[in-house]
Order: structure tokens, then C-alpha cells, then sequence
């Protein structure tokens, strides 16, 4: 389908559209406010008309129009789920952006596929709430594409795949049927859960227009520790003994890069330093969130015991850090956050950790793709 | 289809496959021992044939005969998914038991579907692990079962539906195709995730026949607090705080109840006791779980401080109780766990509180079914 007659198939539908657009009050509607925009393989932009017209209206016209669509969020994905193949229509939905409400006793969310994963997460904080994972990407990707390419980020640890936090959802169909899977019950067990089907299914099976959510309690207090070991089984051996003995009911967070990372990260943002006193081949960030700072503050003290003692020096602890405010929290998970741009930027080459593996074959992995791409 | 018309089908089958069982080393195969059974509507027991048969040529063959199947695990269900509905095949899973491993460092767990509850939690305790729920049931429910009926369980408020710790299935279809869903990655998300269709179908759609859980670490210490309050709003809003300001993080479960109750379980159960020294119109049980017994205790002394403090007061709590040791501890669980047998022996009618609703409709809902059943 040629660009050309795509927009001309469009302007009539638009005309036709725009006097029929019915403001419903309602946001579970699904027939409100998407924005469109036709669109080539040729851009990856969003372009064109940016008129608010009905979900629904508009699937059934492309699909009785053999008009292919592509919904697209904040259109952060790596995999290419938002990113037009041919010439389609992109339906973007940056206007469904509604936080409509949230049960304090339950932690149950409701809010428009649209919204912004940090202005979510910013509204439920002011409300003693948190969003159940984080992504690089808060600042721009959206609730429903989150839920459409079943994010894992960065507390999956802790707080489990966004999956198991989706208690109900709002989806528009191909030709327009608004599939209303929303239940407000975090325990709901009763037959075929559908609506399983759409997460992960990067608006394949459908466009999920509103989103519920079971939200978890924001932490009190926050710690992060750093360590730095001889291997990557030491790492894995620290970490499986923290979750086990010292802190596992607090752990947030745990992140695991190797040197080069490091100097990669050092080279391209010069005002991070090595935060240890010795270089290390592995490092093994650990991140907790409690409800009391003298307890969580214990707790990592005996890990840090442990790993300084002869246990952790038999197994290849050399050196580690534990933040002593949140300042120095947050420099030891900028590293983190440096890696993906000054592994590209840096060095040339680009290898992502963001992968799900059995852990036993991480590391071999990123060995492998090392040598492969940096030869 | 009548009795005889359906073991005169049978016996050639059994013959036919007698004469065809190949014992496969791989537990995984999904070919190897469903004990196998004919069955009628007048009674609920398995009976008859209980030679270890390959459950995909069962399938098959009950397919292509037009003959109904049900699969039954534990058959500990209350909604009937194991009960036969006419003369059909129940296939029992209870052969297919086998642990079949264990990675200590992800947690993910490998079991056949036949496997006891109980049976499994106890492998995993000398671990280190612990089956991620817990029923009443666990001494004769299957693992299997568990999943096809999604089973909740009293500690769903800490570790989430068994749906979100399941992260893969073996499945059997109708026709005898083997489904193999099994990952052993925590964080899969690539592409539909069809077991999820599996989960909660009460073995309508395929018979699960091997699972792979994520399973928690067991947990040092475990406390156990009840409190009697004035109203059911204030058992809400206690357990709202306690989660959000003094041990979000610990707490494993809670429990609800009121007055007649209790006294309904005193009744039956003469060696259970009125734990608190003032009778109370409701009772919330909160029970922790964490890795050390020092900060765990000072959480509840706070919640406690707060219940029995000017707060506590104006909200409506009365009286409380912290369980000094593990019996103590257990004492208080059995009031819960005495409840439905209780109602049902002790007053001639039965209400259970095994039910999901919004939290603010449950107790409105659960006086109106006491007024139903008890007049």
C-alpha cells in the first residue's frame, strides 16, 4: 500500500470521524481520545493529523479498509513491536493519559493505557504507593506499552513480573469489539484468565487502552551496596546468601556488570568515579527497600561481615561499599544506568544485559557476544 | 453413555495399551504413568483400573471414542472441576509425583503434576525454599491440581497468585498432544504466553502434567499476632498500617473473623480457647515471616504500640495478642483453620470466607449470607 493512496484512504474516514466524535465521561469507555497518525516505514516518528478521535471507530475502519495498524506508547521498545512494518497507521496512545483512581486499602490502580510510567509512579509516591517496576525508559514510555511487552525492569527481584501485577485490563480488538477484562479483585481465580493473552503480545492480539494495576507499598527507607569479586559465581554465591540469610524480605534490587563495563562508563561520563579502592573483575550491586532504617541498615552490616570475613574471602569478595545516603545511592546505580549508552557510545561496540537467561549461562553469554562484537 | 457401554469400550484399550507402555527415563515426556480409571456419577471415587497407563494414547484413544475425560488431582476442590458430570473417564495424576529437582540458586522448582502439596513444601523446606502458598488442603491436594484451579491460599498477601510463581507447565491436550510450556527462566517474556490459559481452566482446556514454580526462600522466623477490634473497618484500617508504616515487608498473611466465629469454634473444639480477655465483635490475625527474630519482634511492638496507643483507641481496637512462641502461634491458626468445619458441624448451617471481593464489600456480603443460611 503506497503512502499516497494510504492518506487518501484516511481522508474520508477523518471527515467521517470528526462528526461523529462523542466525548463519553466515562474513561472506561475505550472509545476516547486516541490520537492518529498516518505513517511510512520510512520514519520512525509519529507525523500527520494528531486529532483526538474513537479507538474503536477507528480499528473497525482500518480493518474493514485492510489498513494495517501499529499501536505505539512511548515507543521505547528495543524489539521493534512499535515500529511500522509497511505502510500502516500508527495508533498512538499519548492522549489516554487518565490516572482514574487508586483503593488505598487494596492497592488497587486504575489508569489509561497512556500514561507515563514515571507520572504514575510520581502519583501513587505522593499517595504512600509505588509503581511494581522501574525501567530506564520512565520518562517517556507508557502504562499500556509496558503491559503490552511485559517489562521486566529493574525491582522484578522483588516485586515479580508485571504479569502477575495485571489485575485487569481494557482492550479494543482489530475490528472494534472492546474486550472489557477489568476486575478490581487482586485474588480473582474464576475461569479462563483472557486477558493474559495480551500481555506480552506487543498489540498484536489487540490495543490495551486501560490498564489496573495491583500496586505495592512505597518503602521507607532505601540502602545500596556495591561489591566487587574475583568471578561471577562469587557474585552469584554473595547474592543467593544475602536473599537466604541476612535480607531476603528486603531486597529490591540486584544488578551485575564486569570491569570493562565499568572503565566504559568512567571513559564516556567522566564525573563517575570507581567507587571501590581496588579495581575488581565482577561487580554485584544490591539494592534494598524496607520499612525501617536501623533494620535494613543491620541487616546489611552482617551481609558486609559476611563478605569481608574469611566466608566472603574464600569465595572472592575483594572489595565493596555500602552508600551512606542517598547520594551516593544514586551514583552507584548511575553506573548502572551509564552502561548501555557508554558501551555504544564508548567503545564502539554494543552488547545489552537487558537479556533473560537460566543465570548459570549469563555470563558464558555476555563472553561470547563480547568476542563476537568486539572481535 | 452407560456404565457398560463404557468399560466394554475400555477393556479393549487397556489391552491395546498394556501391550504398548514404553516407561520413558524423561520425566518430561508426558507419556509415562497416569494411573487411569473409569468412573460413573454415582460415586466420587476413584475405583477400577489403577495400571500405569501413557496419558497421551489415553487421551487420544477417549477422543477419538468420543468418551468424556477428567483429570483429578488431589480432588479436594470445592467447585466441582474433578467431579464427573455423567459416565466418563476420570484420569487421576496421583502416579505422576515425582520431585524432580531444584535450582538452588534461581528458586525454580520442578515437579510433576501428581505431586502432593504438602510432600513438596516439606523437599523444599530442608532446602531452604518453601512452596510459594499454603491450603488447608496441602495433605491431599496435588501440585497440579493447585494450578489448574489456581488456587489462592492464605499467603497470597505476601507472595502473589500461584498463577504469578508458575513459570512453566507440561500440558496434554484433548487429542494427545503434548504442550511443552516449560521455561526455567524467572523473567520470560517473549511471545504469547499461552500456559497462562491453562491456569485456572480446571483441566477443561489440556491436563497439566508437569510444572516448574519459582518457589521463596523459607523464612528464619515467623510470627503470629491476633487482635480483636470494635468494627470490620477497623481490622482494615489496622492491616492497612501495619503494611504501609511498621512491617510491610514481613507481613505473610491475614485473617479475618467474627464473634460467632469464634465462639462456634469453641463450641466444637473445646481445647481451643477465647485467646484475648475481652470478647470482640471481629479479629484480624497477622502473621510475619523474615530473616531475623530481633527486628521482626520490635515491627510488631510497634504495630502493637500503635494498636493499644491513643490511635489504636480512637479507631476501635480492644484488645490483642502477640504469640510468645510457635505453639502459641499454631493455637491461634487453628481458630482460622477450625472455622469451616466449625460452622458447618457446630451450627447447621455453612458459610464459607473463602471468597474474592473487593475488600469493602466482604463483610456486608458476608452478613447477608449469615442472615441467608441462619435466618
Amino acid at each position: 500500500l503506497a503512502f499516497s493512496k494510504l492518506t487518501s484512504l484516511l481522508v474520508p474516514w477523518v471527515d467521517f470521524i470528526s462528526n461523529h466524535v462523542h466525548k463519553h465521561g466515562n474513561f472506561l469507555s475505550g472509545e476516547d481520545s486516541f490520537s492518529f497518525c498516518a505513517h511510512t516505514k520510512t520514519t520512525t516518528n509519529c507525523s500527520l493529523d494528531r486529532s483526538s478521535l474513537p479507538s474503536r471507530v477507528a480499528r473497525r475502519y482500518c480493518n474493514d479498509q485492510n489498513i494495517a495498524v501499529v499501536p505505539q506508547g512511548g515507543n521505547t521498545g528495543l524489539v521493534g513491536g512499535s515500529i511500522p512494518v509497511q505502510d500502516e497507521v500508527v495508533m498512538s496512545l499519548a492522549r489516554m493519559q487518565e490516572i482514574v483512581g487508586l483503593d488505598e486499602v487494596s492497592g488497587i490502580f486504575t489508569v489509561q493505557a497512556g500514561c507515563i510510567l514515571e507520572t504514575a509512579n510520581l502519583w501513587l509516591n505522593d499517595r504512600g504507593f509505588m509503581m511494581p517496576y522501574d525501567l530506564g525508559a520512565k520518562g517517556s514510555c507508557t502504562v499500556g506499552g509496558n503491559v503490552a511487552t511485559n517489562a521486566g525492569g529493574l525491582q522484578l527481584v522483588r516485586y515479580g513480573s508485571l504479569r502477575s501485577k495485571v489485575v485487569g485490563l481494557e482492550v479494543v480488538l482489530a475490528d472494534g469489539t472492546v474486550l472489557d477484562l477489568q476486575s478490581h479483585v487482586r485474588k480473582d481465580n474464576t475461569g479462563y484468565d483472557l486477558k493474559q493473552l495480551f500481555i506480552g503480545s506487543e498489540g498484536s492480539l489487540g490495543v490495551i487502552t486501560s490498564v489496573i494495576l495491583e500496586v505495592p507499598i512505597k518503602p521507607k527507607v532505601k540502602n545500596v551496596m556495591l561489591l566487587g569479586v574475583e568471578t561471577y559465581d562469587a557474585a552469584q554465591q554473595v547474592l543467593a546468601k544475602a536473599r537466604r540469610e541476612f535480607c531476603g524480605e528486603i531486597v529490591s534490587a540486584c544488578e551485575y556488570w564486569d570491569r570493562t563495563c565499568l572503565e566504559r562508563v568512567m571513559h564516556v561520563f567522566p564525573t563517575l568515579r570507581d567507587p571501590l579502592t581496588r579495581p575488581c573483575p565482577f561487580y554485584l550491586l544490591i539494592e534494598t527497600a524496607g520499612s525501617n532504617a536501623d533494620h535494613d541498615y543491620a541487616k546489611l552490616e552482617t551481609l558486609m561481615e559476611y563478605a569481608f570475613g574469611e566466608e566472603g574471602d574464600g569465595i572472592g569478595v575483594i572489595d565493596g561499599i555500602l552508600a551512606q545516603d542517598e547520594a551516593q545511592g544514586q551514583t552507584l546505580w548511575a553506573i548502572r544506568e551509564g552502561i548501555p549508552v557508554a558501551l555504544k557510545d564508548g567503545g564502539g561496540c554494543m552488547y545489552k544485559y537487558d537479556i533473560s537467561l537460566p543465570i548459570h549461562a549469563l555470563d558464558k553469554t555476555v563472553q561470547v557476544r563480547h568476542e563476537w562484537r568486539c572481535g
